[in-house]
């Protein structure tokens, strides 16, 4: 999550949300992303969707069952259906998202009969962190 | 709806399940993808991701406000949230998906309150054959 939180601060730098990711394969970080949907022109370019694709850029293949996926804040129903079809192993989070999480918020799409594959899901690990990062890119950008 | 489906058509050559997906700014194609989550070792890699990213890079910003989607599936959570997050101002889909798709199944992600941008929705168009290119496809591999 040190990793993530680093990512985290990064996008903040580039004036993205503040959000970090991380596909770790065991012991090994096989992808590191920072949240760029502005920079990148691309509205699909959150942390998770950017580790995924490269995890699976960097193992060959689509499907990701021997990894895990750390992010800074509780994933969107986008970045969700992707871990669910990148079959990630284990989910870690940080700070829940009210606003806009589809994890225990809004679908909770894990929980979803027409959702094909249920990481196990762990919250709440750096959360303190990872939720000051995000109040401060927004108070100083009111 | 046609390019839509051409493109379809190609993703099953490739042995990738059928569905394909056109961006328009008006009367204009941006973009037309088809599915290739194996073929890319992508697992993001659908149709309207494929379409809305080219779109997006083509148009130089990360929201598509004046631009349509046409794709010959119901989108699936992953994309429907890609959908919102573009600001696609209309979605045209073909065939209805009860297992994965998650505008009138499952999540119904688009009637959510942490969807904060909600799409028009004309649903069933080119159904026949979008449809019948899918069962197609799953027939042959069984």
């Amino acid at each position: 999550m040190r990793a993530a939180l680093d990512a985290a601060r990064a996008a903040a730098e580039t004036a993205e949300v503040p959000v970090g990711a991380v596909v770790m394969q065991g012991d090994r970080v096989v992808a590191v992303a920072a949240n760029a949907p502005r920079t990148l022109h691309d509205p699909t370019a959150h942390a998770e969707m950017l580790a995924i694709r490269a995890a699976a850029q960097a193992l060959g293949r689509d499907r990701l069952e021997d990894c895990d996926l750390w992010v800074t804040l509780e994933p969107c129903a986008m970045c969700a259906g992707a871990i669910a079809h990148a079959r990630i192993a284990r989910v870690y989070y940080g700070a829940a998202d009210p606003k806009g999480g589809a994890v225990e918020h809004g679908p909770r799409f894990f929980t979803q009969p027409t959702c094909h594959h249920r990481p196990e899901v762990y919250s709440g690990i750096g959360e303190g962190e990872a939720g000051e990062l995000l109040r401060e890119f927004f108070a100083a950008r009111r």
